[in-house]
């Protein structure tokens, strides 16, 4: 570690990785200036508050919007020649994120062959080389960790069949929807079988010229559950600014999605479930039972997403977070788990985010101003001659 | 509102805005991995503890690295296979983050013309035209309704004198600063009158071939405190994967950073302090009063950061955050206030961050699956035929 000391301390600028949002929906705006609105009554009813909002408002600690208020109409024009520039400059934003974005195509096709490599690999159509295989796991002091706590205890341990050289790298997809607790979440029981199936998970970027979208390739094994080889999913994307509030645009967002129709073979459509139910003849008073199919809980629920629809139809919250958890989780099959498929197999991807988050905790901390007063100081604070 | 209702959920996919991490120094990661380290060696001695433990990693709900540990050699090996590609891959995606570099260059091109005319602006050396003051602010919700409020306040409010009407746009910038929590906090009241004479932040960034980096520039009006036009700060990045540690990378990083001397007038120089400390002499008994430089607390220290040393020295965990605020900042800097100072001044930008950690927040619960009982099910989830 000591090597590299001049490295010890740095910050991740990055992009494009786990940097995601979800803009809130106006529905739940529209309810928060409701709120404020009656806030505002009540406050106006009660002379005390006022006086006290009052003092607030002419004091320094007073809201930027507060202070804004109260400067010269000059200058408020001049601010809004600010803000002009402002919405321009989001327009060229736009453009940049574009660019990026056909970057990202021409990335993509540069890691298309590390990409195939893998999958033949876990498939177990190749098998790498001596050479292709070598890793130094140092540095690595959790996965030490890991190995010397398991030494110590696989003494009560089965011993594994020594033998036991299964092709590739079996279950593969399955692990990884099992590590990421976004995929597990919706993960059932008898989604498991089917997913042993799934052999590659892979993007596909619209064309250039194209309205901007990517789509979701899981590529399946012929299968006793359905006869599709490949199921899609797909997310369109939108990169400008909204002009009724230009100044909320931080690059491109998804807006809608897409899923495909699974053939499932008889009997194996795990989405739907048969229910009993039981009904009473209001007149007669007699009980009868009737069998009904409802939807069922399952990760293939993902490719029958909730759209987007237009003026006639409104979705309710459950609706519109869901549509955001799908959103959120498109968006991770795109950025984590496609492009480092491996590292959610094998854990080391999830205990980065981890750590992550235990720094940025951290970080907020460290704003304290420091303070070192071994010397009586004297208070007045002139600058010194 | 309602015309747009197709857009009324986004997803922000967003990137190079907001979009900070800090690396958790290596010192601390030590720090846990000896904790770590510490705790296996107690549950080693207690067989009790152990066998639960066996048992954990037995079960279902075993950790991923300790899964990885149970698969087959030959399986093992391919991991490892993948492992290289992984690493390839980080490379690739060092090369993406240079060209997005080279881009955002580029850009930087774009956005002069318009940082420009609002320098100019601020400075009142050009007075904006009519048309380019025209600015309508309907669905800023916020902003009617801090308005309301306002027009029933004033009432008690001293009329504001109409024909007031100063220079440009008087400390747009040292208002800015007062408004970003991460500024406001090293912000002392002997730093305000200095910062009235600040007139642009602009952001240089490094030319093709060389070094990835950039610089701040503070561009400061004639003033009593010192002789400097502009103060500056450069950031020095690295975007390559650590050799040791390839799949932390997550794009550039800032490594290290560089401040000015501030050629201070005499006795303006806020960043120091002069104490009374009281010295008793060990054999005499006497008292005597020397007086002696000491740091002061000012926002100008930002100009004299901690330095990222070599072999020689070490930085404290205080020096560490002091550091890592400091690189916050920096890019804060870059990637917000200078892009966006006015939304800053009108504190428009800041409502927005704080409705994004709303919304960010709330989409968590919407992870909890949806259950609607109404009817009475048959517990068995059979497929439906």
């Amino acid at each position: 570690m000591r090597e590299r000391n001049h490295f010890f301390l740095i910050f991740s600028l990055l992009c494009y990785s786990n940097a995601v949002h979800i803009v809130e929906p106006m529905e739940g705006n529209k309810n928060a200036s409701e709120k404020k609105e009656k806030l505002a009554d009540q406050i106006m009813q009660n002379p005390q508050v006022l006086a006290a909002l009052q003092e607030r408002l002419d004091s320094v600690s007073q809201t930027p919007s507060s202070y804004i208020e109260t400067l010269p109409k000059a200058v408020k024009r001049r601010i809004n020649a600010l803000k002009q520039l402002q919405e321009k400059c989001a327009h060229i934003e736009a453009k940049f994120y574009e660019e990026v974005h056909e970057l990202e195509r021409k990335y993509a096709a540069l890691y298309q062959p590390l990409f195939d490599k893998r999958r033949v690999i876990v498939k177990g159509e190749v098998e790498p080389t001596d050479i292709e295989c070598e890793w130094h796991s140092d540095g690595e002091e959790e996965e030490k960790l890991a190995a010397g706590v398991k030494n110590k205890v696989t003494i009560a341990d089965k011993e594994p069949s020594e033998d036991d050289n299964p092709k590739g790298i079996p279950d593969f997809w399955l692990t990884i929807f099992r590590n990421v607790d976004m995929i597990n979440i919706s993960l059932q029981e008898y989604d498991e079988p089917i997913l042993k199936h799934l052999q590659d998970v892979t993007v596909k970027f619209s064309d250039p010229g194209q309205p901007m979208s990517f789509t979701l390739e899981f590529h399946f094994d012929p299968n006793d559950y359905f006869t599709n080889s490949i199921l899609t999913k797909s997310y369109k994307m939108k990169s400008e600014p909204d002009s009724s509030d230009p100044f909320s645009f931080e690059g491109p967002e998804i807006i809608d999605c897409d899923g495909c129709t699974i053939d499932w073979k008889k009997g194996k459509n795990v989405t739907v479930k048969t229910i009993k139910k039981k009904q009473k003849h209001k007149g007669r008073g007699t009980v009868r039972t009737i069998t009904k199919q409802v939807p069922n809980e399952s990760f293939f629920n993902f490719f029958s997403p909730i759209k987007v629809t237009g003026e006639g139809e409104e979705l309710d919250e459950e609706m519109e977070n869901s549509l955001a958890a799908d959103f959120e989780l498109g968006h991770f099959f795109r950025e984590r788990i496609v492009p480092r498929a491996v590292l959610y197999f094998t854990g080391e991807a999830i205990e980065d985010e981890e750590s992550f988050e235990e720094g940025e905790e951290g970080e907020e901390e460290e704003m304290e101003g420091e303070e070192e007063g071994e010397d009586e100081e004297d208070d007045s604070s002139n600058p010194a001659v």
